[in-house]
């Protein structure tokens, strides 16, 4: 192998696949990364084997790339993004001329770096054929963010840890619970494969490193599930992701369809209150805040007895029905809110012991349920 | 106590002395903030007992400050900063009307915390009498940073983990050394009480606390020894550290006077590439890098079984003396450099097991010598 390319394109490029490398895995070969010189392209690949992600830089006639000998390597991650990134000159000449090391040569620097037999490198999952799901990156990349935040952390049921996605002929729906709330949100897809019916549970990590690699813009993202793999090919990279196994709970009855009182709120007002709220109520298990609603205010409250308490009035519009009192994890109601844009958020009051639920204005199908803390 | 203040002063009081409170004594009341409100002025102290920081906001005409009435109160500093960073309005109301507990007031949010009982506080010392040596800010802040980085982080030596500070009439030495390494840089001083002599060593941490605090600007600032403690005042801030016992070790005979070979290098391109070299150094102890001089330039060499080598040649200016070959520990250089400002330092070899010296080339009081490494 034998190639020059530009520093900055070869770091990003490193940058974009080194969160799928491995960090405490018994197998030495996926702390690297694989690199793939083509007569036209070189590709960058690495996998924890539970994500993958690959992209690559095509030989644009020589302004980023030029590829003098075909070749591939494994080298390790940590090092290599660091040499590279430590280079004291715009290009970069990449040689393979012995077995497993590689010469990284930027003005009078010259490496020599160690790495692995490209042939123990594990192969990505084959996940073609099928006709892809079609959905524009920005707004998977919201609906993403707007649901992951409800799923459960902890392992107790493994498959609320996931992010749930189900496809109909043309909308996907997401949704997350960890038994105390629920986000559920729906898109509309530019393109899928017809009449075709799809469930997928995607790991809480792999829905956090997508949304970190899916661009902010309007360019179109291709899905693909199969073989109990998720694709998602976006202009510049491919990530795969493993599924979680088992069955997802049928959350469509749990949402209350009348309330008992209806506010509309500033979500940033609101969230800077429940951030002063949280900084009391944090040292509680539960974070328990207090909300007494009247018209047009909502005095939220909480106290503790090591350090001392809160009580702070939020303005609210568009009251309608009776006066309530309610208590509810702070974290919880603040990860709610931080999922809303705009000026104006829906809060649904359904019972001192039922859901409350948060809807945008807009009509964008979301909402996001929060169950509330039982106090003495 | 009763003031009103305004959110943004009162934060950055806070900050200026949080740093000094204790994270994890045994004490509680020290990880208080001491708010004194006077009639003209709101002090604010907080210590560890090994360093105390006081700062003030003066009541300039209810500007920033208005004292309505007078008190003193010890408030946690880890939840007074968070809750004054995250207030809604730019004024803040403080009142203590119980003992130990304070109502922080903004906006519609209504804050309770519980604190201790300011009587509990520790004393400052009390550092006055003599008359105060005078430096300009900047100055200092450089002579420390300068120098500092050669102190002992291992405690086998007490004092060697600080800076030693020798006054004479005009001016003052500051040395640091951990054996392997010495810095040493002189001052003169803007004033000072006549005739005196003075050493004080001053904890490497001390040292870190006070470079932060330091505005980087002309102005003059005081420092007193007395009582086994160093006090420093700024424009706005009062610095107190207690000093360390024990013998500095006399640096003075160990700086040769001639040297086999001297060079002029540039900073910023030999610290890019001794931090490519430290890349695969780090792996090893000792971090041996091996420089082989040769008219006009240097060639770096570094090697780890484990991951790679590097080579790389450095421009050099100015050659005297014959090729010359040595090994050094690539932090303890890269220390050294990165102390140096400007476009080029003076570097004399005095022998392959003697030391190297660094020296600006404007006349500045300052040298870094550096002890070789031993190799095979």
């Amino acid at each position: 192998m034998k190639v020059r390319v530009q520093q900055q394109r070869l770091s990003a490029a490193i940058q974009q696949v080194q969160r799928a490398v491995a960090t405490h895995s018994t197998l030495p070969i996926l702390s690297g990364i694989k690199i793939v010189a083509a007569a036209d392209v070189i590709h960058f690949t690495a996998t924890d084997l539970e994500v993958a992600v690959e992209t690559w830089i095509p030989a644009d006639a020589g302004q980023s790339v030029s590829v003098d000998l075909p070749g591939t390597i494994v080298l390790p991650a940590k090092y290599m993004s660091e040499v590279v990134r430590k280079l004291p000159e715009p290009w970069v000449h990449l040689t393979v001329d012995q077995p497993y090391s590689a010469r990284i040569e930027s003005g009078s620097a010259s490496f020599v770096l160690h790495g692995f037999d490209p042939e123990e490198f594990p192969r990505l999952p084959q996940v073609t054929g099928d006709q892809p799901f079609v959905l524009q990156s920005d707004a998977l990349k919201t609906a993403l963010r707007q649901t992951i935040v409800a799923a459960a952390v902890e392992e107790t049921r493994p498959v609320l840890t996931g992010l749930c996605l189900s496809f109909d002929s043309d909308s996907v729906t997401f949704v997350a619970t960890d038994s105390h709330r629920l986000a559920i949100r729906t898109l509309f897809l530019q393109g899928g494969p017809e009449a075709s019916v799809h469930q997928a549970v995607v790991p809480g990590k792999s829905v956090q490193e997508l949304i970190r690699l899916l661009p902010d813009d309007d360019s179109s993202v291709e899905l693909v599930i199969a073989d109990n793999t998720l694709l998602v090919q976006t202009p510049s990279v491919r990530f795969y992701s493993r599924l979680l196994e088992g069955q997802y709970p049928d959350t469509s009855k749990i949402i209350p369809t009348t309330y008992k009182t209806r506010i509309q709120i500033n979500p940033d007002i609101f969230v800077g209150a429940l951030e002063r709220a949280q900084l009391i109520a944090r040292e509680m298990q539960n974070q328990v805040v207090r909300a007494q609603l009247q018209q047009a205010q909502m005095e939220l409250s909480t106290h503790s007895h090591d350090v001392g308490r809160l009580s702070e009035v939020v303005p609210v519009e568009q009251f309608t029905g009776d006066p309530f009192t309610i208590a509810f994890n702070a974290k919880y109601m603040l990860d709610a809110v931080r999922a809303f844009d705009g000026d104006r958020v829906t809060l649904d009051f359904t019972g001192a012991m039922s859901p409350m639920i948060l809807r945008p204005i807009d009509g964008q199908e979301y909402l996001h349920l929060v169950l509330p803390v039982r106090t003495v």
